[in-house]
């Protein structure tokens, strides 16, 4: 079964890595890092990856992923990735994203009818595009899984492999990887954190923010 | 303040992009993936990273960080790197590590008369280097902070950043990367997983276990 992964300019490293993780894991997935080229793809911090294969190149997916980060709003206008979503999407088993990467399938009308998650900062933006929007952390509708912000990614994958290959072996796949986690704070969702650094949170990202849900209504603009 | 992460072949690739996560969204933080040479470095799935150093061209670190994986049990006897992580240790403000990565920095005793900790499947190994054994997800003694198995450097990395920034910037950044876990299975450790399911890990792992445990024994033979 090959796992297609997005991998695009300013990408959350995380949320593809841990996917990646628990995807490595069993062996009858087939895992193609797929970008515009073969080129180092750097993340939104400096991480330096490298392709698999290009949009060209890349083999029909059985699961289809795609990570969010800052760099996702480069993509939600750029025709050559969203016809290339369009194409791998007909013929996959499985559609699947973490993090805004569900505003990305949503440009591509991926999402159009589905329930589907979010980060917590963007979930406002899924129903511009007639999606559903979730507050819950793995968002399972008929074949479309999403996962919530970054960190979520480990979980939608633990939870996709449990579907595909059985409880017995997510489970022991989940203890070699000892995610038994413990934050170190209460907090890690806006529905825990409190108010006041929930607000200090949006306060930060605000500018930011603000493109990125401009960018989001003239997509869904497009998509009419 | 420079963050120097070792990256090495066959590193297991969360270890290191869990916490590197984490530090890259402290703008204090330099990171600095540091290898023998500017090649891509392959993890134990196949993905490949770009280091940004060489052993010869890194700059002190004040946080030296060691990541686990297949590929440790090269570097136990490799006098190239343990030189190269004694060097760092000597002039770092923290030695840490995440996973099997412990048993690189014990093999360069740098751990010894330490309480650490390890992979759950190799903690017992730690004691051959005159290394404390504790069974817990991360660990701090002096200016050692040492986390379990791979999953657990996201809550090593935050540890540690509270310690360096406070407490509230680092729970905002655990809003941030949304990191309110949900494990689909109990049984992420050893102590949860019950003992069918340990020892079903146990066995699938011996081979490899057993070769990671003669490799620690003879590099604690060196180091006495």
């Amino acid at each position: 079964m090959n796992v297609t992964m997005l991998l695009y300019p300013r990408l959350t490293q995380l949320d593809l890595t841990g996917p990646f993780e628990v995807f490595s894991r069993f062996p009858e997935l087939k895992l193609h890092l797929v970008s515009k080229t073969l080129e180092p793809v750097i993340d939104g911090s400096g991480l330096r990856l490298l392709p698999t294969a290009t949009y060209a190149t890349a083999p029909q997916a059985s699961i289809l992923f795609v990570p969010g980060g800052p760099g996702q709003i480069d993509l939600m206008a750029d025709d050559e990735t969203l016809d290339f979503l369009r194409l791998q999407a007909a013929g996959a088993t499985y559609v699947t994203s973490v993090c805004t990467g569900s505003l990305i399938l949503a440009a591509a009308g991926l999402l159009t009818g589905y329930r589907a998650t979010c980060h917590w900062l963007s979930l406002n933006q899924l129903p511009y595009f007639g999606v559903i929007p979730v507050e819950e952390r793995v968002v399972e509708d008929r074949n479309r899984i999403t996962g919530a912000g970054v960190t979520s990614g480990i979980d939608f994958a633990l939870t996709l492999c449990a579907r595909l290959f059985g409880d017995e072996r997510a489970k022991r796949t989940q203890l070699f990887m000892e995610y038994d986690p413990q934050p170190p704070f209460v907090g890690g969702s806006p529905k825990s954190a409190g108010t006041e650094i929930v607000e200090a949170a949006r306060e930060l990202t605000r500018p930011f923010q603000e493109k990125r849900e401009l960018v989001a209504l003239a997509a869904a603009e497009r998509l009419k």
